[in-house]
């Protein structure tokens, strides 16, 4: 028994199956069929081989960023000049990838929290009838719920100013408006300063430190590349481009915008590093891409609503036991440093893969041709009985071999 | 020479191979194998291709969040009425995709550091050996190490409260409680005021400003679609589901909370940003959906310590030449927005990738079918002898060529 | 014609096709093609299945990550001792996943607008002549850009201060220094304090809260996993690797580097929170791991410029109607939490893909086999003999069937 397994084993090892196969000799089918082969030949190596590179893994990376921005500005107001460091005009304070770069402002100094007639012209009244106690808003549109009023605002300060804070139910007759429970003086953000107070702004300097690490190939780069020289160097597309060093106005210009417009109302950048690596190669090429671009879907939405870029900070301080504050409204470039990183490697199982779905497709050729010859072309029952076999065989009836097939009735 | 091999490339033009087959005309295996093959075609036709969309290539997005939060609310604290504005309220300032809107807080007033007695009740002492100086923890537990008092304090407010600095060796007698030096007064946050104190931030709305890029196809698009009216609409799942803009009840309804009790202790939601994207179609039908839920694992880990949000936050100001600071337990909904893009497109390699891995399928068809011929049957020695033509051949014995093979004895 | 039809159709499925093959009785190439073909087998088996889990998809997860620290610490400055608690050294506040622990800091107190001489030794000067009014540098170097000297000191503090602000064109003779507009008095940060201040921040500790969802999947995971005791637990990499509190000086000391030396100058320290799971088993098995790393490219890179981690915090005050501010220099870790999250699961698609590709691999060992068996072999004529059936055919011939071919002149 066990020799007779053994015997079955060397049979095996022995021998080999390989398909018979009809090598038809015509010129059509021969030039259509070789030429399918052929595009799927050079379609394999050419394209998804060397062009896709479909031998290598890919791997996106993990990456870190941190952002130091320098520059002194200084801004004239009412005839004060104000000189504004890195820590008066960043914002978060501790480096993050994504902050605001102040370029402009709005300052109420000493607020507290009271009563105080809302700003002249948008919530007038002419008695304490007109100013309904715990309303939110009042204007132009009658009463609103409490909820539409700071809706509107958000896209529309044209349409209707929302209220500072809830009526009181006085009318204040100084100012002709409604009193408010808030913190006063309100807010007066009607008037933009324009041109912006911190034009100074664009000569300030980013410095962006970004680590990435691919962990699948334990590979960890950093964009302070050696020899660039950091002392000396400011990123420039063309003379420096791996220079991390930007200036405010260049990240401005390229990402195809206006410093002046857009330090007025604000505005978002986003700085996009590109890590596209191929490791088959030296890890020395993989070089980060700086890319700017502005931060607003495409232009079908570009509207009043979607430009601009503002948050409100405030400082508080104790002024004997009463609190105050003094509100900013900031008006800035919000930007966004993303990090890409997509690495590739050699590795055998795409490298099989692709080979494998490259026979796959061969197998497709072969089909395509064999329509061709089957029933296309004049003489194709010839070629049916050359490559076919046909048996005959049911179970009731005895087996019959047919090496030269009987054709079928319904063939001839 | 040069003929010959023009020759041959002409004769390699004018042929083709095509493999030989058997046709067996079998009910059982003609069934089975029809069959199998259909199912192969359905699979690869039906759902690799329509259903899967096997023929696109998918690229991930890129997005960027900007938020803005509107609203005003008020809370009244032992008979005095507090505003709380936007710049109150939100954490931080700047509008980022991740920030907290406090809904409850502890304000503890005036803190100056120096020595001053801990909370009474729970660090209770006699005399001052009850209170060894340098120590950081007493308590039920007897001593601890200075690291463990913390990490119990995490886990369980009850088991024990942390010290909130170093003693001094004193007991106050007044307390009956150590003394430490600290930021004196210490705050007392036993009690977490409950209603939450800011409910009104149930109306506050959310302005959540999204753009993704999709960098393989070159395409932006942003979450601000024309056809919304921005000055009037407030999101909703059903009526309005494209608005960005959002009521702060409507989202934690959404993600399955209660508003009431979420804004006593604070939690944490998630707004998820999905855009899934067919690229075959024209791009306006790539649009973002909106998709909240509580950021807290599965059930089987709800438990005390993992529901709540809340962090302190400390405004310091000057009182002549002290340094003094006002500290702030804030509870608040934490809100995490989270963009999720994928993006599909027709390309020629997938498409090609998976008709190639279809033909080899394919092929796994005829082997089943073969076995079941060649091992299953009765006729099974008939079928292998139309299927298989054998060499008898060895380098030492003369070439036999065996059109109707002999049979091998072991298997006859 | 109906009955045709479905005549065709019930041949059709009545029958069907299997390829004729030759079955070679060869040792030499037998054991070569076997070989081969159990190599193929052994790969797409063991390898891309078993190994790679090629029967799998994969799903990135969404994850979001809340920290909270806990400790105090002192730190005595010029014989005062100065409480820093988790609201004062943690930077942002709100508990994000990308903080800054502060362990050292320089504080400078009472900065107010206005002008005041420059740090001495530095930006020395003999008259008012060396300093040209509003020029922002002057050096060993001369004159420079507004734009470089902030460069410059980005890399190399060692190389020439950059000015705190504009020159006023004054020169102070008590300090022999230029005179500038700036926040005074200006910053000395010429010396780091060593050891750092807040070498107390070594027992800190850092509790981190993590969720994942896995959206293809519809499976969602915490870090707060059940079996762990929070209350007494502290991350062992050993003994409690699951432990979601980790002791500061821990994580500096897993991530290579020693605390007291990067507490001086500051750092930056991932903690990548790895999620790989395999939800073909219970979910229960979906378990976090916890890894440490510096942030700071490879090897090739580390140089002065990119070790050490600072920013600039300041504190607003009013002193009267004067604005002032508390500055600091903020040494600290900077610590980035980062989940990376890849879950796999049995599906059909990439089973059947991998099943597919496999069968056409093994079709290239068919065709290597080929090979050797009709250009190597001394029988090769023989073999393709068998192996072929040829037909000469052409459009003005008659049809010629050769069963038993007459050999190419070319060939023989």
């Amino acid at each position: 028994m066990r020799s007779n397994i053994a015997d079955a084993i060397s049979t095996f090892f022995l021998e080999y199956e390989t398909p018979r196969q009809v090598v038809v000799k015509n010129r059509r089918v021969g030039v259509v069929c070789r030429l399918i082969q052929l595009i799927v030949l050079v379609y394999i190596i050419g394209w998804v081989f060397i062009y896709e590179k479909g031998y290598q893994v890919t791997d996106k990376a993990i990456g870190s960023v941190y952002t130091k921005m320098k520059g002194v500005g200084y801004a004239k107001v009412n005839g004060v000049q104000r000189v504004w460091d890195v820590d008066d005009y960043v914002f978060p304070e501790q480096g993050d990838a994504s902050f605001v770069v102040m370029t402009n402002y709005i300052m109420t100094m000493g607020q507290q929290q009271g009563n105080c007639p809302e700003l002249p012209g948008k919530h007038s009244c002419q008695s304490d009838e007109d100013c309904e106690e715990g309303d939110y808003r009042r204007g132009g549109h009658g009463k609103f719920t409490t909820l539409s009023p700071n809706l509107q605002a958000e896209s529309s300060p044209e349409g209707g100013f929302p209220l500072h804070g809830m009526l009181t139910g006085k009318c204040v007759s100084e100012t002709k408006t409604c009193e408010v429970s808030a913190w006063c003086p309100v807010e007066n953000d009607l008037v933009v300063p324009d041109p912006a107070l911190l034009m100074a702004a664009e000569n300030f300097t980013l410095f962006i430190k970004n680590s990435i690490t691919f962990p699948m190939f334990g590979i960890v780069r950093s964009n302070l590349v050696k020899r660039v020289n950091l002392r000396k160097c400011v990123f420039h597309e063309d003379e420096a481009p791996l220079c991390p060093i930007f200036r405010l106005g260049d990240i401005v210009r390229l990402s195809g915008f206006n410093f002046q417009e857009l330090a007025v109302q604000g505005g978002a950048i986003g700085i996009l590093i590109d890590w596209t690596c191929d490791f088959d190669w030296d890890r020395k090429h993989c070089l980060p891409k700086y890319n700017f671009h502005g931060l607003y879907g495409d232009g079908e939405l570009m509207s009043n609503s979607s430009v601009g870029y503002n948050f409100r900070s405030a400082k508080y301080y104790m002024d004997g036991t009463t609190e105050k504050r003094t509100l900013m409204k900031v008006f800035g470039l919000r930007i966004d440093v993303v990090v890409q990183g997509v690495a590739r490697k050699f590795d055998i199982i795409p490298t099989l893969t692709t080979i494998g779905s490259g026979v796959g497709i061969f197998g497709v050729a072969t089909v395509v041709c064999d329509l061709v010859l089957l029933y296309v072309l004049p003489k194709r029952d010839f070629y049916k009985n050359m490559k076919f076999k046909y048996t005959i065989i049911d179970e009731e009836k005895p087996v019959l071999q047919m090496d030269k097939p009987v054709m079928d009735s319904d063939k001839e």
